[in-house]
């Protein structure tokens, strides 16, 4: 089998959520895995200087109105978390501490975190919701809120985030296959092509 | 014949360029027509605080990356010019300038400055450039350099920008078909898909 097709996302974005709905059917069509790696936007923007999408003049109308208008096109629910931006440090916390041990069960516990935040208003930013959302899956509650507060979980998730700022991805969806670079939901159209074509 | 698909550009935006090799196209397909507008990104940048792409951290590399691979995948050449960013004031009035007595000749015009710019490695900063390309696709060379001086075509300029600005454009290709507006030309395909479906 080739490569997987790295999904890196924040919890807390939008698109990212969009992307997550597709990710695993496009790597699959064409015999790859779909690898899903949070990130945190934060870190980020502080090395691009980038402010929240939704923030910027015109940009953040425009965002919230192509959101809606992309949801349906996807045939998905798509609600606007009461809180907004919010914290997705302890749902991608959450994330790599089950993955260091089932990347499986970690891939439904984001489908589940990124359902919890985009279609049910739940507040994931909440160590006790991401705890539930674990449990839901399959992990044990009470080890999942330890692991939250765990220093060495911390650290698998910042050396993660370190190490995606210095492959240079920015911003989320970013997909990467066979060391290309994709980003945004709107761009899975071409990691559609480079996959069927394998390159061009 | 139902409404245009009006498609707002910068002639120094690359995308810009390449959402223009495929915008008439998509509109007739449609049996629609592009009504082109340049407009300048320097007043839009003044209004939603955004800097030039390429000269982002991280998305400014992953931009240049993106293009060069983007132009690949349409099967078109994309050089980038020497001068970057440079001013598209000169393009822009001189295609105002034309529009106001031919639109047809204006678009034509249009499509000659892109390449000048995008493909040629023309300066198209220059009134003497501007004034050469629009004389090679039928207007008086003479007229065209008085044109960019114009008072009256300076301000037909600023009303355009000023009215894009004021409908919330803040983007280069930025596509408003039926009132929806789609920014960027890795969305031309949800441009298409609601020309086809008639919204959805």
């Amino acid at each position: 089998m080739a490569g997987p097709v790295e999904f890196f996302f924040d919890f807390s974005s939008p698109y990212g959520f969009l992307a997550s709905l597709r990710i695993d059917d496009i790597a699959a069509r064409h015999g790859r895995e779909a690898a899903w790696k949070p990130i945190l936007l934060g870190a980020v923007f502080k090395v691009s200087g980038q402010q929240p999408l939704v923030e910027i003049p015109l940009k953040g109308e425009y965002a919230r109105h192509d959101l809606a208008r992309f949801a349906r096109l996807w045939g998905t629910d798509l609600r606007f978390p009461p809180l907004f931006p919010f914290s997705s440090v302890a749902a991608s916390r959450a994330f790599y501490w089950i993955a260091a041990s089932d990347r499986a069960l970690a891939t439904r516990f984001a489908r589940a975190a990124f359902s919890a935040a985009w279609r049910e208003e739940r507040d994931i930013s909440r160590s006790d919701t991401v705890a539930d959302i674990a449990a839901a899956v399959g992990a044990d509650r009470d080890d999942a809120l330890a692991a939250l507060l765990d220093p060495a979980v911390k650290e698998l998730l910042r050396v993660e985030v370190e190490a995606a700022i210095a492959r240079g991805i920015f911003g989320s969806p970013f997909v990467v296959v066979d060391g290309e670079g994709f980003w945004g939901a709107d761009r899975l159209w071409q990691v559609e092509a480079w996959l069927e074509r394998g390159g061009w």
